[in-house]
């Protein structure tokens, strides 16, 4: 009764719980904890929901939130990458492409590159789909930072210039949010909560 | 350039944040703590993408997807309820409906709506949608609870009956789902791990 492939499936599902215990360097906005990556994804999912009126092209948000789901389940092996920490992104493409080797395969071959297909075009950032991800993605990390006075750029005592450098990818997703961002920062900056 | 829409938005971003500190009765497969419904909801969202050849009826998965990443959000104000609590589950409708009253209506009247009606639709079980959406539900806990050595239902002293009468709902919306989760049950109380 119980297939091959319906092991397969299963074996996926439990493999992902270990993703509840990858843990960020962005704080709740309670300040209580870290957030972990599993309900990271799950925010940025519907914060893409919430925000696709704001895409800076048409999207397909089905295809998104899939993306968003699936986007950093290879930090189950590869660990989660602190934006600002340059030296880690030196090998983050190489641990992260054998994270996906092993874990999307845990799946049947055609959901295997189903969602393989999602994550590549998430990191590749060259369609609509990608972009505003991306930008949910950075975005989200920006909003608990300016709602919990500076959060992990005090802590890691992060430029304003870094931080516009590294999220300015959020304008070709998004433009709007990008303004609202900018203006964010003016008023963090303002408030001493990133260095100057 | 903010509009009181974009306020509207980013508030329910800020608010939904909360959920992840909603703690479930149900453990982590590791078993280093008890889950939250935020990432539960995401662990949903993911089962429900690559389990979907198991719907009992055609199903659009978008819709299933953006439901269950929603379904949970009235725990913010009305707090989880463990699905073998009788008594706490008499007024969590009430509990329930106020949450929903509140949160949702952060967001923009639209938005509202369209996630207000996904979120009736999922307690309604009257959809091929909400059926399979309320069969991950109710899979993914039992999934957790054998993989932990009846984890939730051994610290609970849950008999094999009341697992059987909570979750037969599974069957409505993912038939051979609920073949595979019997075979387990029976696997469960071989080892003990049911109350007789």
């Amino acid at each position: 009764m119980t297939t091959e492939r319906l092991l397969g499936l299963l074996s996926f599902v439990r493999e992902i719980d270990k993703l509840k215990s990858v843990l960020r360097k962005t704080y709740l906005i309670d300040r209580s904890r870290s957030e972990n990556t599993a309900e990271h994804s799950w925010h940025l999912a519907l914060m893409a929901i919430v925000l696709s009126e704001h895409a800076a092209e048409e999207i397909d948000l089905p295809k998104v939130v899939k993306m968003l789901l699936v986007h950093d389940i290879v930090e189950i092996d590869a660990g989660d990458t602190f934006t600002y920490d340059e030296a880690a992104h030196a090998d983050k493409e190489e641990r992260e492409k054998a994270a996906a080797d092993r874990i999307f395969n845990l799946l049947p071959a055609d959901l295997a590159q189903d969602l393989r297909a999602l994550w590549d075009e998430f990191e590749s950032r060259a369609t609509p789909e990608s972009r505003f991800a991306v930008a949910m993605d950075r975005l989200q990390p920006m909003l608990h930072n300016l709602a919990t006075e500076g959060g992990s750029w005090q802590e890691h005592r992060i430029t304003r210039r870094r931080v516009e450098e590294r999220n300015r990818v959020i304008e070709q997703g998004a433009p709007e949010l990008w303004v609202y961002a900018r203006a964010m920062l003016d008023e963090a900056e303002g408030k001493g909560w990133l260095e100057p």
